[in-house]
């Protein structure tokens, strides 16, 4: 099948081919032929080593069922990334997303959405409701990362709260937050982001016209560069929380008395609830169009991973197109 | 009055001096004689340049009450080292020990417990009972340091925690722990060290023997170093906690991508509860004096610091003797 792949220990990106093996579903996993993915920067990081993962990458996705399942055939469905064996200690203490043995769709151990087709367990894949189109769908599973942040970090109308970088991610982070009504300040460099941002009803400041008081009870760092923590660092209050969203390839350099000093939490924040994003969606809630830079077929995927890394764009898509 | 200062921007260590000037107690301080008084790690770090301190360091004291207070007089006395506004946001939070204007003993605006007196607030002295001697109460600070761990950080007997680096602070954050009773792991490189956990009944791993498992729910880095909170960061559990004990100079090379996708949690901790430590130290809970290596006059300093820098050594005390 045409797939985009990573050859790992080469950090050389990503190559287009047209013979990748067709991936074979286990028992109990769907079939599923990818209508439209999205480039993230986590797909950017693994494409320069991160994970030192081989094979096709891409984790976000909207695809149509075409076998595993008589009742789901046919169906347009997003899936959850992590494939667990449900039997670890982490499984069993309900925090599957830790599975001591998942694998992870186009992360680690199983190939990825940037392909015509992959493969998925069923209870993994989540059916898209008709009032959510492809280029909405695409957006539930970094948006489901989204809500995590205020899954994890409940906030209220008096919860100062601000998103360091709110150029793809934080574009949506900062949305959900919204919506859950605190004071909120979305922080970038880039006019674009901000604009996005403020056309939502956010209030923004460019990050060179912060003045960091240490008055934020809630900071999330999405912006990926140690610069933004840096910057998170001097927004939180004492005792404060910073939530951060990126990983990272390789070591930070950061100055770690502040958070001792100032007893800071600085909490990692991952995958979240799928519902939860197309509920969103569902009820226009979350604006995805407006962060949509471009849209390339898979065959021009080495151009779109050099357009996702162009600090201009915000979310590049491919499309698979249909079988050869 | 004798004392040892340090000059802001020469990273020089300290100096010894005759001439200090007496410190001049505000309204509502107190004048303590110093009987005895422990160099820790931040004393190190800001003789190396740490928090651009200029003046006097020191702020684990015991001392007798000489001026301030009648009821106080020449009671026998240890001291929190936050000297607060009362009026910021913070202290109106309930959080005095992140008041925005304080002044810290020998660590920020204030002449610290190296010298022959030092002032300090009423309200930030306790009394010392007399089941408590000199040195043991000069461990009151560390202890109540140690104590905070526990009250930010509930443990029980499931509890699986590991503390890694029981040299120093270590060494009572790991008693502390062991007294709440959790499955508790002391690691360190010094068999002195080790010994010393040993002997307290607490389970230690050799730091060159640690296997880590990603299986504890919660790791105290209390070694100082970056390879500490590289081991905590693959000892501790998806979702587990992190707590941060030492304060670094300077910027250090952290891998973040452990924490996002692990969903760590990594707490600093700073200053604790005396109440808490004076009262372990009366009933003989924990057990200090093993952990003092020698005990210096204030005249010989500069060696005691250098002695407090060997790793060899623990604790070192200094005794500014009387005024001459």
């Amino acid at each position: 099948v045409d797939a985009l792949v990573v050859n790992p220990g080469t950090r050389g990106g990503v190559e287009f081919v047209r013979d990748h093996p067709e991936p074979s579903p286990a028992a109990g996993e769907l079939t599923v032929r990818v209508e439209l993915a999205g480039i993230c920067s986590t797909d950017l990081e693994i494409a320069r080593g991160y994970m030192d993962f081989g094979g096709v990458p891409g984790h976000e996705f909207v695809g149509t069922v075409v076998a595993g399942s008589d009742a789901l055939q046919g169906k347009r469905v997003v899936g959850e990334i992590n494939c667990v064996c449900s039997a670890c200690d982490m499984c069993r203490a309900g925090l599957g997303t830790h599975c001591r043995n998942r694998t992870v769709l186009g992360i680690a151990g199983r190939d990825g959405a940037f392909a015509q087709y992959l493969t998925l367990p069923e209870g993994n894949c989540h059916v898209v409701p008709d009032e959510v189109g492809d280029r909405q769908a695409v957006f539930v599973e970094p948006l489901a990362a989204a809500v995590q942040v205020v899954k994890q970090h409940p906030v209220d109308a008096d919860t100062r709260v601000a998103v360091v970088g709110v150029g793809r991610l934080g574009a949506l982070i900062a949305q959900v937050l919204a919506l859950r009504g605190c004071r909120l300040e979305a922080i970038d460099r880039s006019p674009r982001a901000l604009a996005f941002a403020e056309q939502r009803g956010i209030r923004t400041v460019h990050a060179d016209e912060v003045v960091p008081q240490a008055d934020h009870d809630l900071v999330v760092e999405s912006t990926g560069s140690p610069a933004g923590l840096d910057l998170a660092l001097r927004l939180v209050r004492p005792r404060g929380t910073i939530v951060l969203k990126s990983t990272y390839a390789g070591a930070a350099e950061i100055n770690l008395a502040p958070i001792v000093v100032n007893e800071i939490r600085l909490v990692g924040n991952r995958c979240g609830p799928f519902p939860d994003a197309l509920e969103l969606l569902r009820a226009g809630q979350v604006e995805v169009e407006g962060l949509i830079s471009g849209e390339y077929p898979l065959e021009r995927g080495v151009e779109a991973f050099a357009a996702a890394a162009n600090p201009q764009n915000v979310k590049i898509l491919l499309r698979p197109g249909p079988a050869s």
